[in-house]
């Protein structure tokens, strides 16, 4: 979704900066498919839209010097759209240097009375009504009284948002508020903002609109299932993604999402899909599928043994002229076996060149880098007492 | 299940010599649960009830010299019953002994009109009838009538079975029968013996009798979810059961079956999982897990490259004292790397002590063994153009 929105947006008329906020654990995975030099600012920990985008309005304009008088639209990456959206978001921007209000909102014209999403209502006044998920009767309703469906796309002056954050108290500037990030309340932008905003318009948008942002939504674009699937014996209006190297079988499944991924298998009614969250984030384990600058890993076996040891073995991929940075780890010793492609291979200041079937055996303490010079995939064994991502000490390295 | 029926026939006051008949991909994990000396029949390929149960037969004569007139009772090990059912095996078997009948059944007191069984009604000449899964009406009809559950517990003399190799021009000789297996027609010993049977008797069985035999029967006595299950927001009358290292969350599940496994993941209606096998019967892949005499093994990982060159990851669990034999593989790299315990690697004639960390690099054709001294757990690395359970050549060792 976010090459899709990035290329959209180039591919566009808008002459825009783009600046992606996001949390830390999705830097590297976006790096990966937008490629080194796109802007980043990163949330310190998840706190809601409202924090987020508070941040990053500091961002632009501490770091990357915009004016306050500036124009942003923010949008998210979820939804599906084609090449219009982006000629309205061009109105929405317009909309903002006219000084037609102090905030804009996308408004998308309803095709069918959705009880999934939040609907804008206009008021006579000028100003907004927003409902959030109304039953299908009252969908209906909003629908004929004129309300459009809330995008979550915002346009605003970057002093709009900074002004809000000094009369709530809270730092305007970047690093400030980067500090005090993690005692801000968690509360979405349209909560925090638009349904407080004295001063408001709506731009509606007529095009192609679908959200991919939930199983429930996104089931309604899938046409076929993905991966090893087997649907028998009364297995209908289901939709099923197998990510896992192992088949699938689905019987007399009926209207149903199943993703299995390395991360975890969701079997989920559509309906009861939308509700994930919670259980979700009851689970807290490490992960276990990570795309990474220089390709990807994924977590094959975790155990734990007497005496604090544990073993872990990922399978790692190393695209071709890509590295893993000089680094060493102080708890774990990692034995790395080449099982595909060839590369160079520092220890220690020492290089060598290793092919399939090359075992490196690398101690806790010792220093170690990557350069992959044909596609390369290893499995690597990790030994030791504490085996996480964060047991890692970086070390400057000048490859020849 | 085997376990306990194996447990259940010592503890009853049957003079019983156990003979297990199962498939080649069976023996070593009933090996492993039963210990070394059980004897196993062991079936070429899977050719249904009737050529297994003839097999066995040959085997009786054969090879443990049973005479033709020594009664033989053949039960099924998915039944869950209490020790009663080993007394109704023990007339059954004095049925035999008297000349009751050619063939003695089992019959099952029904408890409520299944239709997931199949019937046995005795007629009143002595002779019975046959019923496979009627409706519920239907076998509402059937117990009004006096029908039990056909309970596929059969017992008959050698010799009887023997004697209708012969009529059908097949051998009795247990070689020749073997030689012969995979001609055979594939069909049940119900269909084959029971139905066309001239001189029947049944012996009802009125204890606790559960078949666990199927999913749907099975999740009626299972209580509780098994692994690491989340269970939220409008899940019922689901059993699920989670065999891998992964989260499984559901939510809105309804009257089904859930049980994710290495080998496969299945999802179904209580009703549908009952019809599984054709599906299961598409998937034609290697074990993911297997039981072994030492141990286990679990797949973790498996990748095709170019060139027809492959690797394969497992991890490998020998119990303390056990031994991996002496063997070497034609086709095949391996590097192992002992994550726990230590053990005795003999490496081309050659010993040497290992423990966790050491790693072993174990060329094509390098011949090699382990016994472990501890319990010892190691990943293993394999590369080559064919990785396959069958590229093993087995040697002689003595251990000192």
């Amino acid at each position: 979704m976010v090459q899709r929105v990035y290329r959209q947006i180039q591919e566009s008329a808008l002459e825009a900066r783009v600046v992606i906020a996001t949390s830390v654990s999705q830097v590297d995975s976006i790096r990966s498919q937008l490629g080194s030099e796109v802007v980043i600012v990163t949330e310190p920990e998840r706190r809601d839209t409202f924090p987020a985008i508070a941040l990053a309005a500091a961002y632009l304009c501490d770091r990357l010097k915009c004016g306050r008088e500036e124009p942003v639209v923010v949008m998210p990456v979820d939804p599906y759209t084609d090449m219009r959206y982006f000629e309205t978001i061009a109105q929405m921007e317009r909309a903002v240097l006219d000084h037609t209000a102090d905030l804009v909102l996308m408004g998308i014209t309803p095709t069918y009375p959705s009880e999934k999403y939040g609907y804008i209502l206009p008021l006579q006044d000028g100003g907004c009504r927003f409902v959030e998920k109304p039953d299908a009767a009252r969908a209906e309703k909003l629908i004929h009284q004129g309300a459009l469906w809330n995008g979550g796309v915002f346009g605003f002056r970057i002093g709009y948002l900074l002004g809000l954050l000094s009369q709530k108290g809270l730092p305007d500037d970047y690093q400030a508020l980067y500090s005090v990030y993690g005692t801000m309340r968690k509360i979405s932008f349209d909560y925090e903002v638009a349904e407080r905003a004295s001063s408001i318009a709506v731009v509606p948008f007529h095009g192609v609109w679908k959200d991919m942002g939930t199983w429930n939504t996104l089931s309604e674009e899938i046409r076929e299932d993905i991966g090893q699937v087997i649907c028998g014996e009364g297995t209908d209006r289901t939709q099923i993604i197998n990510e896992l190297d192992i088949p699938l079988v689905a019987l007399g499944v009926k209207d149903m999402v199943v993703a299995a991924s390395p991360d975890g298998i969701l079997v989920a009614g559509k309906n009861e899909s939308s509700f994930m969250k919670p259980y979700v984030d009851q689970i807290s384990r490490r992960p276990m599928y990570e795309e990474r600058r220089w390709g990807y890993y994924k977590v094959l076996d975790y155990r734990a043994y007497g005496q604090g040891v544990h073993s872990l073995t990922k399978h790692l991929f190393v695209g071709a002229g890509k590295k893993i940075s000089y680094q060493s780890h102080a708890c774990r010793d990692e034995i790395w076996t080449i099982v595909e492609g060839t590369g160079t291979l520092m220890l220690d200041g020492h290089t060598r060149n290793v092919r399939r079937g090359d075992v490196a055996y690398i101690t806790a303490g010792m220093k170690h880098a990557l350069c992959a010079v044909t596609d390369l995939h290893m499995i690597e064994v990790q030994i030791g007492d504490e085996l996480t991502e964060t047991d890692i000490i970086r070390h400057d390295l000048d490859w020849q």
